[in-house]
């Protein structure tokens, strides 16, 4: 059947929702609330965020990490500016020219082999300062855990935001999948973010166990002060708003974020064990996160798709990527090996 | 308490969602699903809307009513058209420039009393085709029901549809609150819409009882091909979409819909008789559908919001706007008429 | 002949330059210049423009009126802002939407019978400051002259630039025949613009004499600093500056810029002299710069439009439009004259 | 003195214009003609054109060769397309976002050594056709002669054409410098555009003598039928359009633009010959129109540069860009030379 998929590894927004966040949206579906987020809800779970990160921040909800990225980018640039980031980025390269489109910028792509950029790829860029015919460098965008599933040390942030600030750029970060790099990390989310000089940051919810949602948050308050009308112009400001926020309050109670996200980590690091076995297959990436690039004899990948859909990655190599969720078992992980052992064996 | 609003008049978005609703949501948490829209869920929603609107049909779903809106009138746009609407339409007055901003189009304003535009407002607009220097008429925008909760018969469509028609235009249909259009009408969807030539529509969720999600239709299939890359460019394309079409399936089955519509029309008409009976109001608007207009003296004003909550619509007219809702109960009714009189007498 | 227009009143942008315009875009063809504006010309030329209204003020040149008008607004708004303007205002029907598609804003539209608006029409949209729905008000654009060759006296622009200043809003002018108002109003261009409250100042060039070129001029310096960089991405900073600089240098030196503008109002006055005195057509708006607006009979128009071309304004009216020009001679008016009398006759 | 620039290599674009350009303004300065290109003079431009490029083509006169180059791109795509070029194209570096912002697409990024790139580099992108999460594809935009000097045969551009078409995409040329690549090629116009599969051409006037004006051509009329539109909403419609038609009808008779383009290119040959016997620099691109790329020892640069003001195009590399221009001398090239030498040895 066309539509059948049951479980897999294409992405971590195949899973569903965590039992308990569709509890929270049942628990907050009572009587009338104010709309578009003025409501107790949202004041909520902006007060967990701010547990989080600290006070003096701002916190926004929106639909979708598209909307997070591109809300925040506009909110601090001017049309004329540009937006450095990896060439594998999700606003690069996934995002169909949204960051374009809504903001005006340019995007300045630097060249990775690990959906890591460095200063030194940044270079190339931050010239011409000043120079009305160049796009003037505004912000660096930067993804943790990047697209590939590796993880920016707090170090390599830091030697990046103290790039930007020096040339009075600002950092951005796509943190789509921020809770499974602060479990890769070993960190608090304050840690990898406001405290080495993240500026704006799109907080996942989506793939670590919401039903929808992101959050944007702003460690600046002086920058941030027009995101509400971006949001509403920009079509991610929620009528019924409670329903977002009941989730971030519930994923951020509990440690659901923490359960949620070591999950996923600890099945990646079982796959890669496991993919480490067999001598047929190479693994292309650290495994620091929730994602395993893995290169796989051309031969073989028809028939596990049929079973454990994932996605080819490069087609040319052969290698393709496998992502676990927060909803990935070990029977997920060995039904997958052992189909694995078994094509390559046949 | 600042937050504390508990059951009011203010918009049928200060409901939570029907129970249903959140029902189906939970249902489909089940396993993985494709992402995107490519899961068994989202064809069987739109199946759904086939069954109301016939085949050769072009159904998407989106977060929000401006996404919708916005997203609707750019796949039939280019920057340099214009798009007509009445003075009070949610894409003029509610959207903070959102359909100027993504699509690029210029708004041409109809004054109206009713909400409800006419042929005459509009051809003082539709002149100058292929005049360089004017932004080029194609879209009119009609809002059913219209934001004073009245109703387009479908003769004064289809008159304007006509007219559209002969100067090469199309005519969109924001339908946030179709639902209550249907019922005022007593009418199937398909007989206002695509039977007398509407072309594109927002056929609206989210005041109707969903968390969120509206729907976005094509009646010409030729005119949507481009419609998913905007979506995505939009910002609007839901990841884990099928929490977006298990609400639609569920909103379409059981004549949820209807059940839902049906409660806040007939308490609109149960609040409006009510008012009728005091002298000291007076209802300017007709009642078709959800909402009732009428100027409260002043004076009475901030009382009745305390416990009621609901918006001023025009405060040199200290006219007020009443919403119904799905969750709308008589008791909610009668408890306002009460305060409200007793609000006069004190 | 199709082409075959000798003279007429069609517009100002119907004749060609001043020959002294010619002479100076000759007088400066020597040798190299630095592009874009970096030039001793451009230098030469700004200082002509601080001659005329002080020190302390951001000039730019650019290709067109459209260009200026949309440049001016873009460097002082974001994208969710909205610019309020007439009805009649050429930002708002002559300009194919380049208002709304540059900037990204909305615009507020005032109706008028004189292309003038006052604060009554503004306060109209001057609310909801601060609610993310609406589209912020952030400009208001007069035309001076107007559209309809009318002139805001320095009172009545003062009245709406302190309304603007208590609404932290600016004014910008669309001076497209800026000189035409200064000799109309018999002011200086300073005591009618900068003096006050005027923010920004599109000064029209083309149709006073030039081949082509308009000024932007910031008359305070904090607003401008983003100019360069809208000026370029919006493909309006001209290589060889020098050109347009020599033709501003030319127009603000000997007066040239009087000598055509008064040239043209002139026999503005003179038309609409000879033309109060034909019974048979009716003068339909103060004829205070080098606009007239005339009913005439709808059965004498081509005949006169074939010798004299020039534009229907409103078809149902019979109105008609005559611009006169820096070119427009006594024999013009006299022919036009005779020719209308002669056909009255016929 | 600051502004005390004589003659140089800095850019074809600090010469002013051909005296017979100069000529032709003054020559239509006659009396009245229709505005936005409704004359009689640009009607004879557009038929020179058409003399070098055949019939059934259209040809549209706008400012700048930046308008040029983003009104052709906007004319054939959605925002939700992406347009492939070289890291070095003057749309990507040198239009501060201009294609970006007008046109909502991306920009796909093709490194090169010698500024023109291949089906190799193009390929990197041309997938994911009709995923709707990836901006599709559209428009292959080549520049002849190329930033560096260096020119495609008709060989390179056909099997890029070929490619495009073979992908339903398109073929942009800048030719800010076509009339230097067809000196360069020994063909005509005709031959290396037109013939080998170019849709869309930005024919650049500014460059080679003309004082503003660049021409936009499509070859197939179905592409450009919404071009006017968007010359206007894009602020590149000339009121007195006859100035430039004037221009280019000027260029295009009595082999103007070949004197022009031989000159200019014949200078550069010469300054090629000359360096070439310098031991100390070093030329890095082949001279196949108008630019030399020399590494010059970066002790040297700046007592050259106070004499014969060039450009550094790489710092790093002490590389710096010499254009030469229809008004470079012999004399120019000798004296710079000689000032080389001597700088030198002292």
């Amino acid at each position: 059947m066309k539509y059948k998929i049951k479980r897999g590894f294409a992405s971590d927004n195949y899973s569903g929702a965590h039992p308990e966040i569709i509890r929270a949206i049942s628990n907050v579906n009572i009587d009338h609330a104010g709309a578009y987020g003025n409501d107790e809800y949202t004041n909520k779970a902006i007060g967990k965020f701010k547990d989080y990160f600290g006070e003096d921040i701002d916190v926004h909800f929106v639909y979708s990490g598209t909307g997070a990225n591109v809300l925040g980018l506009k909110t601090v640039t001017n049309s004329f500016n540009a937006i450095i980031c990896s060439d594998v980025a999700h606003i690069n390269v996934d995002e169909t020219g949204a960051p374009e489109h809504f903001t005006g910028c340019k995007l300045l792509i630097v060249p990775t082999n690990d959906g890591k950029i460095t200063v030194e790829g940044i270079k190339k860029y931050t010239y011409r300062f000043g120079d009305e015919h160049y796009a003037q460098p505004k912000v660096i965008s930067l993804t943790q855990s990047t697209e590939f599933g590796t993880l920016y040390t707090p170090e390599e942030i830091k030697i990046i935001s103290d790039f930007a600030k020096n040339h009075n750029m600002l950092i951005h970060m796509d943190g789509a999948r921020i809770a499974n790099a602060a479990i890769g990390l070993n960190l608090s989310f304050r840690e990898f973010t406001r405290d080495i000089g993240v500026d704006i940051l799109s907080f996942g919810g989506t793939k670590n166990g919401l039903v929808f949602g992101e959050a944007v948050i702003f460690f600046n308050k002086e920058l941030s002060s027009n995101f509400k009308y971006f949001r509403k112009q920009g079509m991610q400001l929620a009528s019924k708003m409670r329903f977002i926020s009941a989730q971030f309050d519930a994923l951020l109670s509990n440690e659901l974020w923490k359960r949620n996200a070591k999950q996923a980590n600890s099945m990646a690091k079982l796959l890669e064990l496991e993919l480490k076995k067999i001598t047929q297959v190479k693994i292309t990436q650290k495994v620091e996160a929730n994602e395993i690039f893995v290169i796989i004899p051309k031969e073989y990948i028809s028939t596990l798709q049929k079973t454990y859909p994932f996605y080819v990655w490069d087609e040319n190599r052969s290698e393709v990527r496998l992502v676990t969720s927060f909803d990935t078992t070990e029977s997920d992980v060995h039904g997958f090996i052992a189909l694995l052992i078994k094509t390559i064996k046949s």
